[in-house]
């Protein structure tokens, strides 16, 4: 007899090919679906020269966040920016949000306020109109979960389309989130909030800026067909694109990014940056696979562009899928994700 | 000192009036949106002669399921359902949905996979693609969020569109669900499933079948240009287009359509099939306002297009917001709404 087997015991990646499998195999095949499950975001074609690309995300009390730290407008700038961080991916101009929220009974009506406060401004900064939702009571914690329309055109990347001698573009520093998350839980929030360099860690964490510019402009220079968003950490995220576009993934681990107040944090939090780099999850910057002659070109375009720096962290080869690191005597590690749903 | 107010204090109305005039003033007047917060769902403009139709809706568990009765099957029917039914009631064609779901980790994998079935079943008899989603785990209970997208075009109803002189068209029968609900909670599903009156109730409330193609045939006509769909009971959500439309909606209690299997397990239940039209909810039926001399011809096109009875239940009359029943002796009483989120 075999077992019952839980989530756990598959996690979330497990639950996911079985969903793109049955979902691709049912509807793949409409004309009106331009893109479906398993990129960061569905396109859909509405007979005109643009096509739509909508995406969902979610975050949960306890899970994404914990009300000792996370102020109810940080959760309204957060639960949105994930989602425009999934439009930025797909390299789309994102339009409206519809909010669908589930709260407890006790939550004051001002925390409800500041929350909507909070979506708004980064709603306002980039574009888009709040236009429905869905509200409910809840009985055991806050679920958010957003939804974004957007406009896209032209070529589309996909998790699918990383190639062998591609090399990998990432936007911004990575660990920062994680640093500022784990800074926010052993210090508090007040301590932390006095501090600079950990007030602007934790702020990445708390109020993430989707790379929405970022993505349209690597989409003008034409020369970018894959590319995915850091929501689980670098580690995670580039073990999907390896799996979905059959290639080995090498990372250079003296190339990733990681910013000043990361490392001295790091010392003071005792953890190391690259790990929170690798590993760490939340940073909301974007990875994009360019062919090798072409990369510095889309470096200089999204830094000239956007004020962003960019760096180089790797490249795709042919290989059995998976995700390895270079190390400083160049010796090759095999890197194996952190975070994933219902595993952790 | 003012007092701290909770939800539970304003209730979701409370809470949705204030949504309403905040998120309208900030993003009313974009050109691409065409229909912003405040109806069953949004409408966007996409610069074709089509508008595309978003709507969101979610549901909690413990607040409206129990894994008690309700199986995983049914829940992926329901989700769906709900939202197809905001886009019955913007008389819209959806074409697409995005499942958002959170998840404790210990529940089954078969659980998610007959959870998705019932979804696909659903969503393949309205030629509706399930495109894309987010899977998260959650500490404390399932919550299920979807979001459709449809097309829609023509005269679209408003609630704010009631006029005077309408009157009220619903469509099928009133107060199945809230009587099927309360079987399963009495009886237990088991119980409820070997009796076929019971069953046909309890089906009514697990598995509710949208009126998207009975809102097409309405639209068809062109005569109706104000609808919602019926999820928080007929007096609730009545209540609402009074608000929005700035009318009084009188119902003739004599003509509230009830099935033969409510009344008799309104019996058993020792319930009154009357008042379970009135406040039960989820019936998942529309209810249309239409120019007196044009209702019996609405009527007839949905009841010989879509083969389901309809019924004209009261009208809207000028006056002071607010919904009214007269009984048999045409004694007018002042009926208030049931359930409200936050409130219950």
């Amino acid at each position: 007899m075999r077992a019952r087997r839980a989530l756990r015991d598959v996690g979330e990646w497990g639950l996911l090919k079985w969903l793109y499998d049955e979902l691709g195999k049912r509807f793949g095949d409409r004309e009106d679906v331009a893109i479906g499950i398993g990129d960061d975001t569905a396109v859909l074609n509405i007979g005109a020269a643009k096509q739509i690309a909508i995406t969902t995300d979610a975050i949960v009390e306890g899970v994404h966040f914990e009300r000792a730290y996370a102020t109810p407008y940080d959760l309204g700038w957060k639960a949105l920016a994930v989602n425009l961080s999934d439009m930025a991916a797909m390299f789309s101009k994102p339009a409206a949000a519809f909010v669908s929220l589930a709260l407890p009974c006790d939550i004051a009506v001002s925390w409800v306020h500041q929350f909507y406060h909070g979506m708004i401004e980064l709603a306002t900064n980039f574009g888009v109109a709040i236009v429905g939702g869905d509200t409910s009571s809840s009985e055991k914690g806050i679920f958010i979960s957003v939804s974004v329309v957007g406009w896209c055109e032209g070529k589309l990347p996909r998790r699918s389309n990383a190639k062998p001698g591609d090399l990998i573009i990432v936007t911004g520093t990575l660990g920062d989130s994680a640093i500022g998350l784990l800074a926010l839980q052993r210090f508090g929030r007040k301590a932390v909030m006095r501090s600079k360099p950990l007030r602007w860690l934790a702020t990445r964490h708390l109020r993430p800026v989707p790379r929405v510019r970022e993505g349209m402009t690597v989409l003008s220079t034409g020369l970018c067909e894959c590319a995915i968003d850091l929501s689980d950490g670098l580690v995670s995220d580039l073990e999907r694109v390896a799996e979905m576009s059959d290639v080995r993934i090498c990372l250079s681990l003296e190339s990733l990014p990681i910013s000043q107040q990361a490392i001295s944090a790091s010392k003071l939090l005792n953890c190391s940056p690259i790990e929170m780099a690798l590993y760490g999850g939340e940073d909301y910057e974007l990875a994009m696979f360019v062919p090798a002659e072409h990369a510095r070109h889309v470096c200089n375009a999204v830094e000239s562009t956007c004020n962003v720096r960019c760096s180089i962290v790797g490249s795709a080869e042919a290989g059995k899928p998976g995700v390895y690191g270079i190390n400083e005597h160049g010796r090759l590690i095999k890197l194996v994700g952190g975070y994933e749903h219902f595993k952790s």
